[in-house]
């Protein structure tokens, strides 16, 4: 049944599909709207809905992060994003949306603005903004400069650490700098940790054995992503999530018990799409494209994943998304004027659970799905 | 055979298909195009054609509806659309229309005009007016709303009665309101009762024993629709139809002969279409766009699903189909004078199959189809 | 191996694949180009390349099928087309080409022409013209007026009769007239006869059974047939070849050595169709559009196939295919001045042969294939 | 396992893919992008980059050949094109580019232009400017000249001899030359050989036992190619690397130890295809396009293939790839201010190798693959 093709002679690829090649099937039974909950729970901390903003500059500032959280989602600031390389970045934010309104090269000058240093103080102080606004505090780091940043970012009291790059793997092999070991990081830490992404059952699961809270699925990959065409990288996100989940309950097995949260990362755009993912077996979903174009957002409407900014292989594009379709509420909650999925993302997720007969999130992963040509 | 594909490990989906993407394959017979017939009868009613309109506001008024049963097929007036909230609708849909014609957004006004209260004495004088055209009597009623407005329904005299929302289940689970029991329901009545839409097998076996005399297949979906977007809904039509053709088999068996017919509902635009629905196993098709866009349409010439006014979650767009093609009659029976199979539609159902040799509606679902990537 | 695919439960599909999905696959030989035969021969009749003209009158006049005769194919004038309706049919011609460069509809006055009564005298007239060209004689009559036509037809003196519909089988049922027994009337005649299209194995096994010299495999569909869309009837042509091909194989043992040919009809643009065609199983392809656009075809640049001027159903557009690329003589055996294919058609099919080491088109059915997703 | 698909009764075809089909899949390990090797080497020349240049007279003059050379990677001069049939083609070069400029059609200029015949003196003379530059030296010839030129080439004292042509075998059948056995002339040299293209397991596995060092997998064919129109060849390039890499295991098995480096030949533009052509199992790749549009390049931002300017039957476009993105050390290897993929494309295929954790380029041709749609 698994779908392991022979591309040539001896040389086999898995069948990998995406999540819109799926669709989900209603079942035998319907529910009221209203007994539906979206809720998600990670670690201590509990939230209304099952969103993880995805640490862009485009999406959070320390203010987006505070204004996702008190509407029930968990914000992530990038410490390594111009936050903590400049006191007052929305200067260069508003610079950008300049050149893109006047049809400018946006990399070049992406990798300018990104040459600054990260300043340490900076972080403290992002750190506190957020903590102040009243909403759990998660901040992201690379794998890269884990080790150099922890101090800092621990000193300064955050509550859920994510440790995020394109690829990350519990294995990292290097003859030159000392590797971060993520096991005996991780287990020295006293606060949940989110790693990520990963793209299959087997670094999901070797993830998992780092001791991590929650699991990455995916690269961030939407349609500003060049990751395929620059690395051969390209994740078909129906599959990952999957494969993860896999993984989720053979660690489950293999720990008597212990159960790592996957988010999904990668080309969710609509409420569908969202349903789908958790229908593949997510717990909840990274969002980055639906967040960059609410009104206010911090990158004013532009949008890019942060392996854009890389000084010599950027690997993914800066464009203006779409002009803003509404408030950041009435993107997750609604209501939607506008029939196309973007509004109301988590109403349309409630709505989806509901025609199937499901309660929460955690049950509709075992929803019925149908795989067709689109 | 049976395409059961596991997406990642552990999670399995359904491989469905859309009917664009079967064809019908003519078998070793032809027969005189005037030997066939396309005649279809559900319980006690006749009619020429195996064709129910869609009750949308699009396209169906009382006169439209007439109309349509004049011209033998089965108007159903939808009695929770605008023809039962407003005396008089057709300004309001003339203003959709103009609108429309100025590139205005429309979902907002679709919105505002849905949120008007039904009126239960509009319901009955809709019926009247029906009735009075001469022709089979049949109205559109939402499970939500079934049994507040079947009394006034029932009293008004109708002689079918369309239960019909996006996703229908005989199992409806609800903690604030008493839910609908389909069963016990129709159980009640003595008009035969068509129901749906669903998606597969095992909803439409489970609407078959609540007593229907036709379930309705498909959620209505076409080019406007956004129901994938959304509640990441999709129904491959072919697959639909004939896992409910064999549920209908199945059912044939369970009662010793009690015979539920299938219709379609969803993305069929031409003859073609229709000829393959009934090919995949349906009993007659229900229409939409093609009824929207001839001369008259009621909806002058716009076509929207009803789930498109939804007051928070829209799940379709509102648009102008295409300049009308021609009259009602050209759309059925044409002459065509365009060959792009949206006019004599009932003509090249007729000539399909007799180029493949069959006789009727019933024996055609037996012909052969072959899948190709189209 | 074979892909029936069950497209829901206990309905099953063939799963067909058309020409461009496969390519050929050269061998471990190759040949020196002029050592390739592309000779063709059907009874008594040898052609210098496998090449018969569709009998529309895009292409077929007398005066160009006596021109494809000269060159080394066969011409086919339809007997039902205009040079059998007017003495001069050249105005008319010219008329639907100013209709097209106007923009004008072309399908109701392409109605309104064929609307005029076929003259008998005009056969015998049109007939003898091309004899008189010196090459072999072939018309087409469809099934439905053979009967009639026939007399006038042999009398006039043909070598070869093609019986050619959209679809024809060899058992037509009919309560009304006397249907066409093909059996019957091929055995009284003394001439070969070419019968179709037909799109499977069943219906060409059949057809080969009446007696018939050539088998037409295919509908003559391309870009501007809307026979999928008016009928659902779609001829993945690759799967048609090949499948009739098993019944020639099949025929040629049950009858102990009778060969009948199968002529490819349908979406071939290019010398790589031809290949492709070939390489399916074909012995010859039956040309439309690529000898439409030719200088000084007889409808100016227009292609339409016989069934788009059907007086109620149209089954097909009409429309300019493109400014000629060049005389009949440079399309079929250059020189090409422009790589896309539609020129030197029978050098590109003759250069595909020696890439792969074949000698003649026999054996070149036997050419190994791959295929993709294109 | 093996994709084998019946497209008809008895007719089989092999599945092909192609590499943008594929996607790479990290594993489970990760390395310092410094800790990988994408040296090349073959027989005793050593390159810095698996990187041949594909020898169009719109990639490489002489200059350009040497340019390659000394940045890593092996340039070829054709001595079939432009730089032997001219003294000085440079005018010619920008005549082309001028028509392009104008839109002009350029296949019956470049037909002409390639009219002139081959100066075997100016072969000697391009060979001594190369040599001067301190590269290694690579000419190509195709088969059918290959007899003629060879005295010519050997006396100028090549490194490598690259024998080219469209689809190459190791058995040529003509009744009239005397045809090229290719096993007697590579045993008779004392330089390696590079050969090809192939398109499949048997064709490469007998061009391994001619002799020859490489062999070249694929027809070049990329987005200006047209030998799927015009002859019907189309190559799956995943498939062919694979199957072709099963030829380089078995010839090994069977010699006992001889490698012969494939070197993968079409539709690969950036960094990612790169990556992908190694992982499905190629030791080198030949660059068209890419290396067309660096700034200074022969044929001045023009590309085609050699089969564009065949005298009768060309098979290829002739076009204007793009304006140039940059220099050829800055195609070859960064910085990249452009994220698709175009520039940086040796460090691309270098992160490729990190995230995946592989050291160098023998080794990722393990690395696994998922296979999608797109």
């Amino acid at each position: 049944m698994r779908d392991i093709v022979e591309i040539g002679l001896g040389k086999t690829a898995q069948r990998g599909y995406h999540l819109d090649e799926v669709a989900i099937v209603p079942s035998r039974r319907t529910r009221d709207v209203d007994d539906v909950a979206t809720t998600w729970q990670l670690d201590a901390y509990r939230f209304e809905i099952p969103c993880v903003a995805h640490p862009s500059d485009a999406t959070m500032s320390p203010a987006s992060a505070i204004a996702l959280g008190l509407l029930g989602g968990l914000g992530v600031l990038n410490v390594e994003g111009l936050w903590t390389r400049y006191e007052d970045p929305t200067k260069l934010l508003a610079e950008l949306r300049a050149l893109a309104d006047a049809d400018e090269p946006l990399t070049p000058r992406l990798q300018e603005i990104y040459a600054e240093p990260i300043k340490p103080e900076l972080i403290a102080e992002r750190v506190r903004e957020i903590r102040e606004g009243g909403v759990t505090v998660a901040v992201r780091v690379s794998p890269q400069h884990t080790l150099a940043l922890a101090p800092v970012i621990l000193d300064a009291g955050v509550d859920l650490l994510v440790i995020q790059g394109t690829v990350v793997s519990a294995e990292h092999v290097s003859t030159e700098d000392e590797p971060l070991n993520l096991k005996e990081f991780i287990a020295d830490l006293d606060l949940p940790v989110i790693v990520g992404g990963c793209t299959n059952y087997q670094t999901a699961l070797h993830l998992m054995r780092t001791g991590a809270a929650g699991v990455i699925v995916g690269i961030g990959a939407d349609y500003l992503s060049t990751s395929d065409s620059v690395l051969g990288i390209r994740v078909p996100m129906a599959t990952a999530i999957a494969d993860a989940a896999a993984a989720r309950r053979d660690y489950l097995d293999e720990t008597g018990g212990r159960y790592v949260h996957l988010i999904a990362d990668g080309g969710m755009h609509t409420s569908g799409d969202i349903a789908k993912a958790i229908g593949c077996g997510a717990d909840a979903v990274m969002l980055g494209a639906p967040l960059a174009q609410v009104e206010g957002a911090p990158g004013g409407g532009l949008w890019w994943h942060s392996s854009a900014s890389h000084p010599k292989l950027p690997r993914g594009a800066i464009g203006i998304v779409q002009e803003p379709l509404g408030s950041l509420e009435q993107v997750l909650y609604g209501p939607a004027d506008d029939p196309d999925g973007q509004l109301n993302l988590f109403g349309g997720l409630r709505r989806a659970m509901a025609k199937c007969g499901y309660r929460d999130v955690k049950e509709f992963q075992k929803v019925g799905l149908v795989l067709d040509r689109a």
